[in-house]
């Protein structure tokens, strides 16, 4: 293990954007402290560090705080340059960078319209999602990885909800997108991904994450 | 001017997007072909280069398409060296990574929303935007651009538009927010900023501003 010097990771184990750092120290192998946060009830370390979105993951380095998963893979490359997630040349670099852009901002979007909705919005929002996922699968077409045949990288790890947290949602939500016979390259992917060490032993307890999205189910469709 | 090598940039000069990638290739002094996109009428090359979002602004080096103005940004600075944009050390680089997604994500959201509404749901959106510019306020404090003392960065193009965009969005959509009491870091900034040679000899012409705002708020707000 590297030392991480004095690093402290704010998170929830159940959070995707969480895992995306825990997967990613695990992967470069540095030694940290994980903080669980109740997001109910807020510490006040949490929000003194993130007085803007008051939100986790919060990555703490030398007493500084890093935020926004993304923005937190982004650093740990910077910085622990062992067992790089970035791709070396810069239009590799935005090729993934646009990609996770796209997975956060369309097709997360549109799966969490989708679980939080009912009748026609529902179908609106299943709809965008199953057209995110296809331009998704049609980039995957050909390779093992996003990062390319030989391991995962900050694109797979930005997609990892997919291999995991989606079947969740989709379970509570009451709805069905993904399928191997529609998205073959995606299914794959999802099990060769879920095969890394580092990944499949850092994923939530399937109940607790039912728990998570029932409540927040609930709280937002509540018959 | 430092050579581009086959570079052209898809866009539209009244975009605050667009500008953001001419001002970074304008500030390091590289030469590139500009190609006017109608974004009523787009062209075949347009949907080629980004049938995903089918948006400006593209740059294309070396017949590879780079999209999403600011990761154009972080490709422009990884690959032409001279006159850095971005901070050289891992923890700034995350700084101005995190505040940029709050101006787009946060500050441009709120401000979209004042402008394309009325009533109570205007009054609402223009409180968030005073919010977010509060914020920003606090982070410029003390300091000539958000990129530092010295000159301006990656961070001061991406808040670009707020000196010089907001005030035809207030002044079409029927609001104000900008104000040199309650903000005067900000204005302070936007003097400065606007005085920057590549910026100043770089914005659209006000009446074309005028003219594209009063289109979008006549089709969001017909009467």
């Amino acid at each position: 293990m590297a030392a991480g010097g004095n690093l402290k990771l704010l998170g929830t184990r159940h959070s995707m954007f969480t895992q995306r750092v825990v997967w990613a120290l695990k992967l470069k192998g540095i030694e940290y402290e994980f903080i669980e946060e109740d997001l109910v009830n807020k510490s006040s370390l949490l929000i003194a560090l993130n007085p803007v979105h008051k939100k986790v993951p919060i990555l703490v380095h030398g007493g500084k705080p890093i935020i926004d998963s993304k923005i937190i893979l982004e650093y740990i490359d910077e910085t622990w340059k062992e067992r790089p997630l970035f791709p070396q040349h810069s239009p590799e670099r935005a090729y993934v960078r646009f990609w996770a852009a796209f997975i956060d901002d369309k097709l997360m979007e549109a799966s969490k319209k989708a679980f939080a909705s009912t009748g026609d919005d529902q179908v609106k929002a299943i709809e965008l999602t199953v057209e995110a996922l296809q331009l998704l699968e049609e980039e995957l077409r050909g390779k093992k990885f996003f990062g390319g045949d030989q391991e995962i990288g900050f694109l797979d790890i930005v997609a990892g909800w997919i291999a995991y947290w989606l079947q969740f949602i989709e379970e509570i939500g009451g709805f069905k997108v993904m399928d191997s016979t529609r998205f073959p390259c995606l299914d794959l992917w999802t099990k060769n991904f879920l095969q890394v060490p580092s990944i499949e032993q850092n994923l939530p307890p399937p109940d607790e994450l039912r728990n998570v999205f029932s409540a927040i189910r609930m709280a937002m469709c509540p018959k």
